[in-house]
Order: C-alpha cells, then structure tokens, then sequence
C-alpha cells in the first residue's frame, strides 16, 4: 500500500522524536499517543501561543482543576445523560460499533437505522439495537463504595463551578473570560483515526461570561473589516465580521469576535489559510448544551475536514443547570443606573404564637419564615429536616415594606471557543510538510513557524576542531541562557546536519568555521530561503531573538 | 478554635484566587483542589523554574504521555501488587482507614498491628483484618470487557516504557535524562490533611538514565564544596557534596548533584532554607523500587516535616522489569575502546533435514533456530505458537565462528528526582507569609519571590482622573506585551491597592500621579522595602524587567 502523507508525518514524527504510539511495548492501544521531546515542545509552545491570545489580547484568567470529576457535576451538566455514541454490539464478532463509523457516508446515523443498513465491517452480518453507550472514563473514589466520578470530558466544567468565585475575582463585571488548559477524556467505543480520534487529548477551553442582554465585544469594533471563510452547510462565503453579524449569518459579535481570533491563533500557528474555514452546526448535531456553533475546520489530504474548535453559544445552559442542581448563587447582577425602589411584602414572625406552638422547632421555624419569597402569602409552609410544615396565618404577619434594589439578577450566557491541540498539532505537522529529492536521496522538510518550532536554532562546528568545538559551544549555551532552544550538533556533514534541522523544522542553524577564528563572524542559515548571512557572535542572541517573535 | 497558619492561609487562597476546594458547590470531595486564576499562575512559574533547572542546567529532554495506562505497564511496574496501604474497616462505623493515620505516633505500623494497637478513631473500636488496599484509581478502556487500566501513580513509567526511543533520540549516550510535568493520582483511603494530601496532584518528575559503573555527573566538580542539610534518621548533619560521597552518606556523585539541584531549585522558589532538609529513606520505607532514597523535606508549622520531593535511585528495577514482561530489547551498549574479536558458537539450520520432517513449519523453526544463543547445543528447542518442540541434533551443525563486538549491553540505572509541586506550591505560600497590623486591622504580606509571584506588577492611577487613567492603562498594556503579568486598579485609596497587591506577593507597584504628567516618571515600590523611586515611563519595562530575573 502507497504511503499517503499521514503515514509519512507519522514515521517522521516516531523517527524524530514527536509522536510515539502509547504502550507500545505492550501491544499499544488504540486512542492514546505519547509526545516525545520535540513533540512535546511544539505542543508546549501551540499552548503558549494560545494564551497570548486569551490571556493577553483578551484578558481571561485561568484556572486548573482536576481530571476526576465527581459524579454530581457531569449529572448536572447532562453528559452522564447526553454524552453518549449510538453504538451496535456484533454478537458474531464480539465487538462494539460506533454506529456512525461504519455506515455509508451518504446517510445519517437516523436514516441507517431506520433502513436497516447498519451492517457489521468485519462480518457483514446485520447489526440492530442499536443503543447509547456513554463515552466517559468511570472511576470511583475513595474505597468500599466510594463515590462515583467520571474523567472529564471537557475542562468547561470546572470553570462553571466555580463561576461565583471568579465572578467576585474578575470584581462582578461582565463580560469576563475564564481559560484552560489541561486534559480531556472521551472512552471512544473503537476509535480508527490515529492522533485524529484519541481517547485522552489535550483541550485549550475558554468560558466567556456575557450578560445575556448585550452579546457585544469591545474589540470587535477593531476587526469588524476583517474577513473570515465561512460555510453553513450550504455554501462557502467569504464575509467580514460585520457582515456576517449584521447578515444574521452569526448570531452575535461575541461569537464572530471569538471565530476571528480562532482563525487568527491558528494561522499564526502555521495553518494553512487555505486549508481552513469554518462551519455551522446544523441543529441536529448542536451539542446538548449549544444554541449555536460553528466549528474551525482544518483540512487533511487522508480525513478531509477535520474539526479542530469548536466555538459555540452555550447560552445559560450550564450556569442554570448547575444553580439547579446546587442550589448555590450563581447569578449575577445587573446594576441600574440609580437604585430603584420597590414594594415588597414580608412575613414578621409572632413569637408569641409560634413559641407555643412549635415548641423546640420555632427558632428554625421563625428563620426560615423569614427567608420566605412572600408574594403569596395566603398559604405559607416551611420545610423543616425533610418535613413540610404549614403555618397557620396567626402566626406572622404581613407588612408591607420599600427597599432599594441596586440591580437585578441574571444568569449570564457563556460563549466558548474549545480547542483540540492534538488536532491542531497534527494538521500544523501536515500542513508544513514537503519532501522533495537532494543526490538522489528524499528530503524532508517542515516549514514550522518559528514561533512554534521546538528548536530554534541548529548549532554546528563546520568541522570536528577544537577551537570551533568551543566556540559553538558558548553560542549554544548563551541562546539556551536567553530561553532560545537549540540542538547542538558535531555529527556528520554539514549539508546532513543541515537535513536534520531541516526535517523537524528549525528555522535557523549557525555554523561556527574558521573565519570565526579570525573575526568572530558565523554564519546563520534560514532554513525557507536557504540564504546565509554573517552575524557578530556577540549579536547572535538578539539577532535570533527578532526573527522569532 | 483558633486559626492555625494553614487555616490562615486557605482563607487566604480561597478569598484571593489561589486555592479553591474542589466541587464545593456540590459538598466537595477530600483530596481535590482548584488552582484559581493566581495559584494556577503561581504553579505555572513553579513548575517553568523547575523546567529551567532540568532543560536549560542539566539538559534534559522532556515527554508527555497519557494519565490512563494500560495495566500490562503497572503490573510490571510492581504498582499493581506493590502501590498499597494497610487499611483497616471499622464495621460499626462503616468507614476505613488507613492504619499509619490512627495510631500512636510512637509506633511503627507493624507494632501496632503485632501489639493489637489500631482502634477506630470514632468509635474507639479495636480493628483488625489490616489488608493492603491498592491505591491506584483504575477504569476500563473501551465499552464490554474492554481493557484493565489506572490512572498513573507517577509520571515516570511513561518515559520508562519509551527507554529504546528515547535512548536512541539522546544518541545512544549516557548519562541523559528525561523529564515529565503533570498529574498523578493516589486513591487515598481517607485523606484528612487538606492541600498536603491529594488524591489528583501535580507531579515534576526527571529519570537520568546512567552506566552503573559510573554514577559520577559532569556537572558534580562545579557544585562538591557546597553544604546541604542532611538528616541520616540518627543525627542532624551539615556536609558538603564531597564530603557526603567520599564518607558514603550519600551512594554516589549523581545522588548527590541531584540533591543540590533540588536544594538550589527550592530556595530559588522561595523555600525558607532554614524549613529546609534532606532525610534519608529508612530501609525498611523504601519503596519497591528504590536502593537509596533521600526525602527533600520542608517544614509546616501546621504539617511538621513534610516530604515534598524524593530523589531515588531505582538502580535497573523498572527497566529491567519493563524487559522482562514485554521482551522489547530496552539495553545500552557500553562501547568498547576497539572492537573486540569474541568466537561465538552459531547454530546452521539443515533445511534438508528440518523440511521433510517439519514440512510447513520447517521455515518458522529455522528463523527460530538462527537466533537462539548457542551457548549450550547439546539440547535444543523452540517454541512456536505455544508449543515446546525439540529439534534433533541431525537438523543443525554448530559453527564455531568470530565476531567483531562493539561493545557490551547492559541496563541503565536511575536516578530520580521526583517533586510534589502542590506540597512545594503551599510551603512556599507559608514560608513567606506574615501578618502584622496596619492602623488596627489585620494586614497581610505574602513575600514571593518575583521569579514565582503570579502577580509581577501593579499598576494604578493615582486619582480616578482620566489623564492618569489613560496614562496607567498604557503603561499597563506595554507591560502585558512585555510578557509580564500585571494587575491594574483604579479602586479604593492607594493605601488599599498596595494592601491588596502586598496580600498576593506582588513584589512591584507602579503610580501614576499628576507629576507623571508634567515629566513622565513615575513612583515604583517595593514590596518588601516599602520604598519608592521615580522611574521614567519608556525605561519601565526594562527596570521592572531586570528586578525580575
């Protein structure tokens, strides 16, 4: 079988150290890789590069909280119901299907069931019963009985947990964007994708909190112009933001300012602009949590299309399922201009009475009165240590009272842009790789942006020289000094040397030779054009250090 | 009760953003933690200073592989039979415990057990049946039967089982190390020490594979005069590397370095390096694993001795296990001066005789028979599919032959330097927290280091006037692109800004006030000096820039 360019990319990366299979030792396992050290560098620095973005340009703050996620919450936010694959069992074969992956791609998972053409691929026999099988990991913490946890499947729900404490933190102004960056879990039934389908990936996740009444962003004025590939399941348009919001093609600026600054990450990471677009949901495959979407596509010449961000408007959804299921305030407030003040109605105890009456339970009994929303106060009832209690209307009062209110409570809606690193990662790999032939023998290169490339820079004596040795050494330790990482090499030609920074993208190789000695000069290739010029070994460092950023 | 300084601190971390319990909203589990927007940032600098020493000083490469792994891995491993507590039930109060938590401190496990010594510590009940609970959170990959997995106890098995390929991207020298950042997980039975003790933790770990004839480190000669803290179990010792290995206090060179790197990146963090020691594993607390192991311990007014880092040196035990049970060839090769010539005996198959008497499986046996190490070839057999065959003496001769050897295999050795981040990340908060009184109420101070502080900057205006505003803001927003972390705030008086900015460690404020307008300088202060000095605006990034580093 030919190697089509994903077996290649994937050769390369165990070769050189960026992706190695998972368990390998043991067999493996599908839906789980390991990054190796330049694999794990250029990850690291894809993160980075998208911090600077929500961090910097866009002021989130960023939180951290674990991957085992108690039962409670993933109840709340409907993934232990929703999250789910239709999946068929082969009795034959003993084995479990994704519905989904073994149709024929004309027809939707609907439709296969209902005309009956879900078939077994590895027997043929015909497959029924076809059932949700929940895609999270399970686990239980503690012993004995434990309490039962799941991993996550996204980091969202750890932002919306805490949503009070980072409200308070962000000082109860909106909008506010909370980020991050960790590990998601997704116990596919048989994934068939290699790095495009893991079971445990990394996910870059902002949360952004809008009053639901004003989904405007105060940077979209900047980048109203700017234009952005878009296909709703009809037709690919080019529109600026403007358009698009004004068109009603997207819902609102917050979610047009969230997909420009996708597209702005991911080209700045070295997706290819032409390899790119976004595409809308159709109502059918919103996520349970999601009233609009649109996905950020990066193209792949083996699995077409590939989802790589989502960003979606997950309105109140997840704030009011957890208020609901909490009890907690999670709400937030909308200031008026002035106070307002407005009648209320509120129910004043009789001690006296009460006393008597309820004995040891009147003080919770008074408390609990008091708390009491008293817009209907003809029948009033109290719930004591499970029990409910009516209270006789000889017991408290109603006293008509004006108070100022300083504003009024609402849940806010969220709009999340949900990163796939891993994805982004391998289409960044496929999207710069070429290989051509030099003498005969094939040639790899990877046109990495200097930003992300693990090594910046190659470090070479021209030959096995004492005097060169040392000095390329000191350029290699003053560049690493400066955070700048290098690859330090003596082994081989200098046109191999070259090859194999080539190979794993480094952008730039400085070569210490014997005009060095005489006037300090070296000489720094680039890698995309080739050319060499001739740099003062005391400005290398921030002769490098412009070319990156 | 009155507040401890752990207390104090986690009301501390919870108010202002470091540490939040995790799912409190739904009553919280014992063991899991939040980084909020400043601990998430105080981790990341914790852990970019830990990558500093390990990247940039000692050369390491670093991986990341996934937190599910497979069980062939951790039964190998010995964490599967080996990674337990004694537990025992209390039947009466249906809850377990671990044994070390409830007995006296005078005793070790083992006598309280023989001496009948465990009661329940709620109901004062005697326990017995002590059984060693495993405490690896385990999950099944894939739906059915699927496959037997856990959460990693630690991130070192992930580089263990990528030896071959990692050995090869360092070219096939030694010493290297590999390192790894991320979780772990330990399914305590009941955890009842807050931060300390985690069920889900941040780990930094570093494997530095060495020949185990030559534990020496290229870097010990630069740092031998140097003195460490140590603590044999016996007696309190100040020694400096050299003389810690030449009096065999410390096994060897690479132990030691390790140490005072370790010694070097916890003070530089802002360890109190008087809360500062190293102690060494009694025998019989080693783990399975280790030959030698010294605790790097921080002391807790709250915790007492806390071990936050542990430096081991597992000699060949994982490799060597990992060998064993996959069969993957995990060897160095200790080259040789000059090849040696070695007479080697070779088994030929006779394809004449083993055809017709193996007929289809004659081909396989061969294969097999060509590799076999023909020390002994007066019996001989193999196995194919399961089945023990002996092969005649008719079906081979024996060749004695010569062979150019290069160099001898063999197993690495370990060294490994493994750091709980969160147990470093809160001793550092309580070495460097203090609390005095500033005009009658409580004042708070938080003495980062500026390497660590999330917080590098505030920056106010003096007056809400908008001329200083605008000023502040651009000062702010050139900071920001200056990759330093800032915090700008117009609100309260300044007394009340410095407060808020002194209660989170930022070391550095930044004022502008009406002469800003007249010479464009403007006040920095000092955290912990409280003195201030008038910098220029366009000379701030570069002042503040070099407090920094």
């Amino acid at each position: 079988m030919p190697q089509d360019i994903y077996d290649k990319i994937m050769m390369l990366a165990k070769r050189r150290g960026f992706i190695y299979p998972s368990f390998e030792i043991y067999g493996g396992v599908a839906g789980f890789y390991d990054y190796g050290p330049l694999g794990s560098r250029l990850k690291q620095q894809i993160e980075d590069l998208w911090r600077s973005f929500y961090l910097l340009k866009d002021n989130c703050i960023e939180i951290s909280t674990p991957d085992i996620t108690l039962n409670e919450v993933l109840q709340a936010s409907g993934h232990v119901d929703e999250f789910t694959d239709l999946t068929v069992d082969c009795k034959k074969c003993k084995r479990s299907y994704k519905v989904e992956d073994i149709i024929e791609k004309s027809l939707s998972v609907e439709e296969a069931i209902k005309k009956d053409k879900v078939k077994c691929p590895t027997c043929g026999k015909k497959l029924t019963d076809a059932h949700p099988v929940n895609l999270m990991f399970s686990t239980i913490i503690g012993i004995g009985e434990g309490r039962k946890a799941f991993l996550r499947p996204e980091t969202a729900q750890g932002i919306f947990t805490n949503f009070h404490l980072l409200y308070r933190y962000a000082r109860e102004k909106l909008p506010f964007g909370a980020i991050q960056v960790g590990r998601g879990y997704r116990n596919e039934v048989s994934p068939r994708q290699g790095v495009i389908r893991l079971r445990e990936f990394s996910m870059a996740e902002a949360e952004i909190f809008f009053d639901p009444e004003d989904k405007t962003h105060p940077n979209f004025n900047s980048v109203k112009k700017k234009e952005m590939p878009l296909f709703d399941n009809k037709k690919e348009m080019k529109l600026s933001l403007e358009k698009a919001v004004n068109d009603k093609v997207i819902n609102n600026q917050a979610l047009a300012y969230y997909m420009y600054l996708t597209q702005e990450f991911l080209t700045t990471a070295g997706v290819d602009p032409k390899k790119f677009r976004f595409r809308k949901h159709a109502s059918n495959e919103l996520a349970h949590y999601a009233t609009e979407c649109w996905d950020a596509e990066l193209y792949s010449e083996r699995f077409g299309w590939i989802e790589c961000v989502g960003i979606a408007d997950r309105s109140a959804y997840d704030l009011n399922s957890h208020i609901e299921s909490s009890g907690i305030d999670m709400y937030a407030l909308r200031k008026y201009d002035k106070p307002k003040t407005v009648e209320t109605k509120k129910i004043v105890p009789k001690m006296d009475v009460l006393g008597p009456l309820f004995k040891g339970k009147a003080g919770k009994i008074k408390e609990l009165l008091e708390s009491i929303d008293a817009k209907d106060t003809k029948k009033v009832s109290v719930v004591l240590d499970g029990e409910n209690i009516e209270i006789p209307s000889k017991c408290y009062s109603v006293v008509q009272t004006k108070e100022k209110v300083t504003g009024e409570k609402f849940i806010p809606h969220v709009i999340e842009p949900s990163y796939g690193i891993d994805r982004i990662l391998y289409c960044v790999l496929e999207h710069n790789y070429s290989e051509t032939k030099k003498k005969g023998e094939e040639y790899h290169l990877l046109k990495l942006k200097p930003r992300v490339a693990p090594i910046k820079v190659g470090v070479f004596p021209l030959i096995s020289d004492d005097k060169l040795i040392h000095i390329a050494q000191e350029i290699d330790q003053d560049l690493r000094n400066a955070g700048i990482a290098t690859f330090y090499d003596e082994g081989g030609t200098i046109g191999r040397r070259y090859a194999r920074m080539d190979e794993v993208g480094t952008p730039f190789c400085i070569t210490v030779d014997h005009d060095t000695l005489k006037d300090t000069s070296v000489t720094v290739r680039d890698r995309d054009t080739t050319k060499q010029v001739r740099v003062k070994k005391k400005e290398l460092v921030n002769h490098i250090k412009e070319k990156l950023f």
